[in-house]
C-alpha cells in the first residue's frame, strides 16, 4: 500500500529531533557522494488567476542509506503584497477550500514503488528550521544561550524548537514588523516550549548581545546590517537578501548551504513575467564573489572543514535555496514514524505504478 | 476532483492525432517563451535490489495556453542486459505485483490544484513517437510513402500510428534483431491500422529506397549509418548513439528536439554510478559541434526555420531526450478526453492540497 499521510499526522509523530537526526545523516552521506540532490526547477508563468503568477517548483533527492527518493512539488499562485513597508512574496491559497498545493512523494530505491505522498507544509518548515539548526550546531558557540529571531511568521516559528534541540536556550527575542504578530507568536511558543520569549518592538535592540541572529522572513529586502555584528556572533539567513552584503564580508566564517542557492538559474519564466523575488545579490556582488569558495553544510557535517576555532569568531550560515534531498530525509523519518505508530491512509499501490512500460 | 487516470483509458480515449495536436501547439508556445520546460533530472544511485542500479527521474513544464503545468516522474530499477549482441537498457518491473513506476501530475495554473493523476506509459509512447512525427511533418518529404523502422519493441511500435497520423504511408518494412519479435509486431500493426508491414532480415534493406528511416531501439550502440543515406531521405532517431556522427555530418538539414539532449548534465550520480547509458556521443564530438548551432523543434514549428527546401535534401531529426513540458501537452489532451468521456477516478483534491502554507 501507499500510505497518505496528512499535516496533522506529520504535526503529532515527527520531532524536530527526528527531522534534524535524518537531515544530519543525509548531510553525511552527500558529503561523500553516496546521495545525490537534483536539479531545482521554479516555472513562473502567467496564470487567468488575478494574482497573475503561477509557479510550478519541483526539486528532489535520493539516499541509498535510507533507501528512498523523494520528489517535492509545488503547484503555486503568488502575490507580492507590501506590510510594514516591506514587500512580501506569499503564496495564495487558490486551491478548492482556500487551499496550498505542495506535495511529497517518496519512492522505494529497492522496488521503485511509491511508499508515501504527503502534503509538504509541515515537514517544508521543519526542514527549512532543522537545517538552519544544523548550521547553529556546527557553527554558534556551543554556550550560546540567547536568541534574536527576525520574523514572526511561520518560517521563524519554526525555528524556535530547531534551535533548542541544538543548544540550550534560555531566551528568544522576537522582531517582527506587527506587534500583535509578534506577542502572539512569543505568548504561543512560550507556553510550547516553556522558554523565555520576549517580543520587541525594534530589531536592533532584539540582536543587541544576542549569541545568535536568525533571519526568517519572507522579505525582499535587508533585514541584518553589518553595523549590529558583535564578537562571538552566529547569524543565519534562509533568503539571500536578509543579510546585508557588507556584513557577509564582515564575517570570519562564513558557510553556506548549497552553491545553487547562488544563481537563479533554476527559475524558468515565459516572456514576460518578472523574477518576482525582487533583487536577489547578484553574481557581481562582492560578497558572492567571497561564497563562491564557502563551505558547504556537508562540508561542516561531515568534517571536511571545521565550523568554530574560537569564542570570538563571526560565523553566518546562509540557508539560501532548498534542495530536493532534504525531503527525501524528513521524509524517510516521517515514513518510518507514520509505520510505527500506525498512521495514513492506504491507498492502493496500483494506483500509481503500471503494466505498460514507461 | 482529482481525476485518477488508467492507462486502459488512456489507450482508450486518447489518439494519437490528439496528442500530436496538443505537442504542436506547445512547441508553438515554447517558441515564443509563452510557455516553459524545467530542468531533468535523473538522479542514479544504488540500490538493495539485485539490478544494481535505481533511476529517479523527474520533469516538468507549464502550458499556460492550456492552463496546465505537469510533473513527471520515474522510479525505475535499470538493467543492461545484451541481446542480438546488442546492449540494451532496460526498466525493470521491480514494484508490487511486477510493475514500473511511472506518475504524471496535472496541475491548474489557474487554482494551482491537481487536476489529474495517471502513469505514464501510454502517454510516454504517444509523446516520443507524436514528436518524431512532428519532426516528419515538417522535415520530410510531403509525398513519403514508405517507412524503414529500425527496432521493434514498445518505442517502434508507436511510431507506426504517428508516421501515418502526417503522411500518406503506404508500406512500413520492420526490422529488429528478434525474428519472432518483428514478425508479431508486423501481424499485429497491419490488422490494427490497415497499412502493409514488412518484417526485414537485415537493416540495410529495409533502409534502401526508404522515403523515412525511423531508429526506435534501446540500443547502446549505433544502428544506422552514412553508408545507407539517400538523396531526399528523412532519418529520425530517438537515441542519441542510433545514428553514426558521420551520417549526421553528412546530411543537409539537421534539427534537433532540444539542445537538453545533448549534454549529460542531468544526469546526477552518486559516487562509483557508471553512467549506464554507456558511450553517448561526447561533447568533442565534429557531428555534436555541427548541432550546437542546429534548429529545434520549436523552430520548426512556428516557422522561424524552414524544415526542407527541396525533394533531393537529406534530413535529419534527432529527437533525443523528452521534455517534461510534453506531458503538460498531452496531459491536457488526455485529461480533456477524460472529462468528455466521464473516464477515470474522481478522488478528493482534499488529500492533494493542504491548509497549512508551504
Amino acid at each position: 500500500m501507499t500510505l497518505l499521510i496528512s499535516n496533522e499526522d506529520a504535526e503529532q509523530i515527527l520531532s524536530i529531533t527526528d527531522c534534524i537526526d535524518a537531515l544530519e545523516q543525509m548531510y553525511g552521506e552527500l558529503a561523500d557522494s553516496r546521495a545525490v540532490s537534483g536539479h531545482r526547477s521554479d516555472m513562473v508563468t502567467e496564470t487567468a488567476h488575478e494574482s497573475g503568477t503561477y509557479s510550478l517548483k519541483m526539486m528532489g533527492g535520493v539516499i541509498p542509506k535510507f533507501e528512498v527518493g523523494a520528489v517535492r512539488i509545488n503547484s503555486d499562485l503568488l502575490g507580492y503584497p507590501e506590510s510594514g513597508g516591506i514587500k512580501r512574496r506569499v503564496k495564495i491559497p487558490a486551491a478548492p477550500g482556500d487551499r496550498w498545493v505542495g506535495l511529497v512523494l517518496l519512492f522505494s530505491t529497492r522496488t521503485g514503488e511509491p511508499l508515501a505522498i504527503f502534503p509538504d507544509g509541515v515537514v517544508q518548515h521543519m526542514r527549512v528550521a532543522g537545517t538552519s539548526a544544523l548550521g547553529v550546531k556546527y557553527m554558534a558557540r556551543e554556550n550560546a544561550k540567547t536568541v534574536a529571531l527576525l520574523g514572526a511568521g511561520w518560517q521563524a516559528a519554526a525555528q524556535i524548537p530547531a534551535m533548542a534541540a541544538v543548544r540550550n536556550i534560555e531566551e528568544f527575542r522576537v522582531y517582527g514588523p506587527t506587534p500583535e504578530r509578534r506577542e502572539k507568536l512569543c505568548v504561543e511558543m512560550e507556553q510550547k516550549t516553556g522558554i523565555k520569549m520576549r517580543p520587541m518592538s525594534d530589531p536592533q535592540s532584539a540582536v543587541k548581545d544576542a549569541d545568535i541572529v536568525l533571519c526568517a522572513t519572507n522579505s525582499m529586502t535587508t533585514v541584518f546590517y553589518k553595523e549590529w555584528l558583535e564578537p562571538g556572533m552566529h547569524v543565519g539567513a534562509i533568503r539571500n537578501v536578509e543579510i546585508e552584503a557588507a556584513a557577509i564580508n564582515a564575517a570570519d566564517r562564513v558557510a553556506i548551504h548549497d552553491p545553487s542557492g547562488l544563481t537563479s538559474g533554476y527559475v524558468l519564466r515565459t516572456k514576460g513575467m518578472a523574477l518576482g523575488d525582487g533583487k536577489k545579490q547578484s553574481a557581481d556582488d562582492p560578497a558572492l564573489k567571497h561564497l563562491a569558495d564557502a563551505p558547504i553544510l556537508a562540508d561542516l557535517v561531515s568534517g571536511n572543514v571545521q565550523g568554530r576555532t574560537n569564542e570570538t569568531e563571526i560565523s553566518q550560515f546562509l540557508n539560501y535555496q532548498g534542495l530536493g534531498i532534504q525531503f527525501a530525509a524528513a521524509g524517510w523519518a516521517l515514513y518510518q514514524k507514520a509505520k510505527e505508530h500506525g498512521r495514513g491512509r492506504d491507498l492502493p499501490t496500483d494506483w500509481f505504478t503500471e503494466d505498460v512500460i514507461p
